[in-house]
């Protein structure tokens, strides 16, 4: 193998840290993953990490020099010049962690990182359903509710590096109360995947449903289609959310694609929804929703596409 | 007078036409205006601006040849890259107009079209309460809300250009019917120049207020500050209904500073109020809200400086 003939992507999430080498063209070769649920210490993950790529290395017989640049997606605000992440949730409790110089210093390779949301719609405006389209919008719907901006081509993320946070967006039929730290967003309650399940558990009851009262957005969306009365009225509202906001969206960044991904944004039904109640109200702009091409791959593919660029520059 | 060693910068507004001779730096030597209330047909604008800019330009002794570029700023949609006025309100009429070539044709000098609040951000970062700051938002508060972006330094004008809209913004508290063509926004309606007078007439009630039936939103807001309670629940609502949008700007686009322009938007009252209802909201983000220190003359120096950036490239 050739030195610095292939790039390493990395996709560290709250249960999963996957890993993946791939060629320039970001052809993944060979890929791997870990958990982290008991990983949470940035230098267990670094040390992680790199276990990870060195075994991926020996199965194809390359040594490190092979890699030219390592890109790496990270579940929180992230300074994209600096590669510090600079708070993740409380699953994680990171606060300034140097991950670019940490991977840099362990592996020697040149390394960029940024938020995951953001690498998904990296990922997705070069591999996936956005290819082509020089605006557009990620929406990842997960346990909470976020978005990674395309524009002219490039991430945009803000000048705190914040940029996206819709979880928080104000819409009509939200709790207009300032959200507590820690709590979700005023829109993620209504939207997102934990948002979605506290509300199935307070208004479970026996007489309305035959569903179980402890179930996962995606099961209270299975619900729903199968004719549950009761799942539907949550699905149809979380699609309405969604709606305003991609209204709202919309209309300041004028973007005509949504990419909708995240556990509970791959279930088509929402995206169904959702394209309905927006075809209501956006009458003129009608931004198009579709689902991720990328699936669950989508933040990976992204990293890769970080370490792409900087084979580039 | 050295050959192309001015600019000339033209607002063209649904009642006035600002004209002014600009020094290299942007420094306006003489202006002029006129009105536009009976000239609607795009060929006669045009004629009317060449014969303000020739008027100009024979009072400091100059000839056309002294004019290096032309930036003009349209109430409407407007393809910044044809310089092509796509849309305008009703009031103007216009559809598609080649306003950029129509002018070249006539002055023999590069010329550069954009929308007019678009401008007026231009002219606010750069010569005006933005200057230093790479992402902001103008926020023109007139008959209706529009906004104009600036992100990494640069005019955001969107896929189709109409980014900004945001006075369709669905928020808590409008209407969620959707608007019908030619009428106020959700959000212009509560928070826009003519929606407040609408307001303000279906609410008047000589037994609630001592203020006339017939007042625009400027004098309502004056109405509010001298204690009337009716003006000023109108005043709240339109200031928290403006805290909304820019709280969901500021989570979208992770922008720091809101110029606040426009004849209603530059109502000291409306600024302090909205910036209330913003700091109680958004306590992490604080998106900072400033009154525009151009003015009235924000378009103008836009334009100006569009016509500035022709010089440089």
């Amino acid at each position: 193998m050739n030195e610095r003939a292939c790039v390493l992507g990395i996709d560290i999430g709250g249960t999963n840290l996957r890993v993946a080498l791939a060629d320039l063209s970001g052809k993944i070769l060979i890929r791997t993953s870990s958990t982290t649920t008991n990983v949470r210490d940035p230098h267990f993950v670094v040390a992680n990490i790199c276990e990870c790529a060195d075994q991926l290395l020996q199965e194809v017989s390359f040594t490190r020099k092979a890699i030219a640049a390592i890109g790496v997606g990270a579940p929180g605000v992230t300074n994209a010049e600096t590669g510090v992440v600079i708070a993740t949730s409380y699953l994680m409790g990171w606060r300034d962690v140097p991950l670019k110089s940490m991977l840099e210093d362990t592996m020697g390779v040149p390394t960029a990182v940024d938020n995951d949301v953001n690498l998904a719609a990296l990922g997705e405006s070069f591999f996936g359903a956005a290819s082509g389209t020089p605006n557009f919008v990620f929406l990842a719907v997960g346990t909470g509710v976020g978005a990674g901006i395309i524009l002219k081509g490039e991430l945009f993320q803000g000048t705190a590096w914040t940029a996206g946070e819709i979880g928080y967006m104000l819409v009509p039929g939200v709790s207009e109360r300032p959200a507590e730290p820690g709590q979700p967003g005023p829109l993620e309650s209504l939207a997102g995947g934990e948002g979605l399940r506290l509300q199935w558990l307070s208004l479970w009851d026996p007489a309305q449903t035959a569903l179980s009262q402890n179930l996962t957005a995606t099961q209270i969306f299975d619900g729903a289609v199968a004719g549950d009365a009761l799942a539907n009225s949550l699905l149809d509202r979380a699609a309405y959310t969604l709606a305003c906001a991609i209204c709202n969206v919309t209309l300041i960044l004028n973007a005509p694609l949504f990419v909708l991904g995240g556990s509970v944004g791959l279930h088509p039904a929402l995206r169904d929804r959702t394209q309905s109640a927006v075809d209501a109200h956006a009458r003129r702009l009608r931004p198009r929703i579709v689902l991720s091409s990328l699936g669950s791959d989508a933040q990976l593919m992204g990293a890769i596409r970080l370490a792409q660029l900087i084979t580039q520059r």
